[in-house]
C-alpha cells in the first residue's frame, strides 16, 4: 500500500490517500476515519451490487444507512444531493456522521457536496472505484453538481478525512471507463512531468490491460502531482497557475458536457477531445511544436480515446458554454494551454482568432468532422 | 460609524463590520467590496420596494441583476436557494460576481449559501435590515437553508466580504421584528456580560421607541461579542463552549421552529421562549438561582416577547426535533445552560429529570399553559 498525504494548504488539517490492492478487505484502512458510530454509504446502482457489502462489512459495529444514485453523469444534480440530505435528516444522523462515496467520480462529487452541506460539515470518506474518481475526482476536495447551464456550477471545496484506491475495484470496470480514466494521467505528464508522459507512452498497452504494477505507479504518479498542486493553491484563488493548470483541456470539455446534457461523453472522454483541442490552439499560438502535437494525438488515439467533438458541437454552442468556466473573470475567458510536453500555463491573453480557428477545425466545418 | 473586524480563526480573512446611520446613502461604504463589475442583488417582496433602488443606485457602473424571494422563515428553503444558483447561471455570472443580500436572516442565510456553491464560491456582502440580522445572522458566516426534519440543516461556513448595518432601515421595522432582534440582543448580555444585561433592562424603553443612540450602542456591543466568539471558534468545533454558547436558547427554539414548519414564531421569538426554558432548567439543576430567572423573564416581558410556545407544541415534539440539534454528539443531545447571568455553559451531562421537568412545565400540561 502506498500512502500520499494531501495537505491542502495552511487552512486544512492533512489527509491519507491509500493506494494498493485489497484495501477493501481490511478493516484497520477504513475504521479509524468512522467514528461518530453512524455512517451514509452513498453509493449507484451499477456499484453497489459490486462493493457495497464489503464496505459493510468492514464497519461493524456502525449503524450503516444507504443511498443509491441512478448511473451516470446526468444524475449528477442538486436534487440527488438533495436526496442524500433526505435520507440522513430523515435517519436523524448528527454531524458526527460519516459519509461514505462509493463509486466514480459522479458519486464522490455529489456525496462530498452533500457532507459538505449537512449540518455545516459532516464526516467524508471518498473510496473511488473508476481509474477517473482515484487518479482525480476523489482527490483535492473539489465536490460539487452540474447545472444546465455549466458543469460543476455549484459546490463546495470540502475536503475528505481520507481517500481508499483500492486498484482491485478497477478489474470490474468497462474499458470506455479505463480509457476515460487514463485521459486525466496522461493530463498530469502533459501540465507538469515529461518524464511521466514519456513512461505513459512506453506503458499505454500494460495500462490497457490493467497491469497491477502499471496501474498502480500511474494512479500513485497523478495522486502526488494533484497532492502539489492542491498544497500550493486549495481553492483554486491563484490567478495564473495552481491549480487551474489541472483544468488543462477542461473549458473545451465542460462545453460539451453541458451543451449536450452531460449525455453523449464520459468525462475523461470530453477531456482527451478538450486537451487536443488545447493542443491545437497552443500550436496556432506558436507556443507548442508540431511533434508535440503528434505525440499527444498518438497517446490518445493509443489509449483509445476520441479525437473529435460529437457532431452536435458547433462552434456557437462551445463559445456559449465556455463563457460560463469558472475560471473566467470579469467575462474573459482564461483558457490552459501548453508551452511544451510537461509545461501548462494559463492564457487570459489567447489569441481570438487562434480559438476560432481551433473551434472550426475541430466541429462539423472544419478539416477534422464529427465523430 | 462604528466599525467592527471579524477575523474568522487563522483561516479566513478578516472584514469589517460597518454600523451607523446613513450608510446605504454613501456609495464609498458598499463599492470597495463590488470589484468584479457584477452584482446579484437578493432581497424579499417587503424589503426590496424600500431598499433596493437605494443600493442599486450605490453601484453605479455595475451589472446589477435581481431576486427576490418570498418573504418569511417558511420560504428558508433549498428550492429558493436554487432560484438564486439559477438566476446566477441564466445571466452568465462568473465567480467574481458579488451576491448582496439585502434583508433579514432568511435573505442572509439562504442567498450567502447560493454565494458559498456557486462556483464553489462568489463574492457576499450582507446588508442586514432587520435588527435580528444586524446583531445576529449577518455576522460570523453560518449561512444555511432549513429541511423539513430540522432547522438550518442544510448550509455552509462562509464569510461576507463586508456587513453594512445602517439603523435608518430599522425604522421601517414591524414592532414585533423589533422585539424578535432584541431577544438575540439579550442573549449576549446573558451568555457573556452581566453589565450589558444590567445597561439592557436600563434601557429597554429607549430601544423599543428606536432610539438611535441605544440602538447603535444595542447592535455594536452585539456585534463586538459575536466577533470574539467567532474569532476564537469559527466551525464551532470547540467541544464545550466557544460558538456552540451563541446557541443558548437554541435547541429548545430551533425544535419549536421545525415543528411548527416554520411559521407560528419568528426567529427570535421563539429563542426568547427557548431562552426562558434553558434558565428553567439551569434553576431546576442548581446552576442558577430564582433571583437571576426573575430578571430574565422580566427583561423578556419588557420586550413584550412571549413567554410560553404555542400550545401545538408538546413535550414529544420538543424531543423529536431537539434530537436533531447540530449540537448532538453520538446521538446525544447538548445544551447551552446558565451558571449566572452573564456566564453560560454547554452541557452535555445535564439532568434528564430536570429537562423533561422543564418541557412539562412549558407545554400546555404544564403550570405555564400555551399561548
Amino acid at each position: 500500500m502506498q500512502t500520499i498525504t494531501i495537505k491542502p494548504g495552511v487552512q486544512t488539517r492533512a489527509y491519507p490517500v491509500f493506494i494498493g490492492a485489497g484495501l477493501l478487505r481490511d478493516a484497520q484502512v477504513l475504521q479509524p476515519f468512522v467514528d461518530g458510530g453512524t455512517a451514509m454509504l452513498v453509493s449507484n446502482e451499477t456499484v453497489a451490487p459490486l462493493f457495497a457489502d464489503k464496505v459493510r462489512g468492514l464497519l461493524g459495529g456502525c449503524r450503516v444507512y444507504t443511498v443509491n444514485l441512478p448511473d451516470g453523469e446526468e444524475h449528477k444534480t442538486l436534487d440527488n444531493m438533495a436526496r442524500i440530505i433526505d435520507a440522513l435528516a430523515e435517519n436523524r444522523c448528527g454531524r458526527d456522521t460519516t459519509v461514505i462515496a462509493l463509486g466514480g467520480g459522479v458519486v464522490g462529487d455529489v456525496a462530498g457536496f452533500a457532507a459538505a452541506c449537512y449540518q455545516r460539515g459532516a464526516g467524508l470518506v471518498q473510496i473511488p472505484t473508476t481509474l477517473l474518481a482515484q487518479v482525480d475526482a476523489a482527490v483535492g476536495g473539489k465536490t460539487g453538481v452540474n447545472h444546465a447551464a455549466g458543469k460543476n456550477l455549484i459546490g463546495a471545496f470540502y475536503q475528505p478525512r481520507c481517500v481508499i484506491a483500492d486498484t482491485d475495484t478497477l478489474h470490474s470496470l468497462d474499458q470506455r471507463e479505463l480509457r476515460a480514466g487514463l485521459a486525466e494521467v496522461i493530463k498530469y505528464g502533459l501540465i507538469r512531468d515529461a518524464g511521466f508522459f514519456a513512461w505513459l507512452e512506453e506503458n499505454m498497452e500494460k495500462l490497457l490491460r490493467r497491469e497491477s504494477d502499471a496501474l498502480a505507479r500511474a494512479i500513485e504518479q497523478s495522486c502526488r502531482h494533484k497532492a502539489a498542486v492542491v498544497a500550493a493553491d486549495e481553492k483554486e484563488n491563484t490567478a495564473d497557475g495552481g491549480r487551474a493548470l489541472l483544468n488543462l483541456g477542461h473549458t473545451f470539455a465542460h462545453a460539451m458536457e453541458a451543451a449536450l446534457d452531460y449525455r453523449a461523453l464520459l468525462h475523461g472522454e470530453a477531456v482527451a477531445v478538450g486537451t487536443l483541442m488545447a493542443a491545437d490552439l497552443s500550436r496556432r499560438m506558436g507556443w507548442l511544436g508540431g511533434g508535440d502535437v503528434a505525440r499527444i494525438e498518438k497517446i490518445m488515439g493509443e489509449a483509445g480515446l476520441p479525437a473529435s467533438p460529437p457532431a452536435a458541437m458547433t462552434v456557437e454552442k462551445f463559445l456559449r458554454f465556455m463563457q460560463m468556466d469558472k475560471k473566467s473573470r470579469g467575462g474573459k475567458m482564461r483558457l490552459v494551454l501548453l508551452k511544451e510536453i510537461g509545461r501548462a500555463q494559463v492564457a487570459a491573453d489567447y489569441d481570438a482568432g487562434g480559438l476560432h480557428a481551433t473551434l472550426r477545425a475541430f466541429t462539423s466545418g472544419g478539416r477534422r468532422g464529427g465523430v
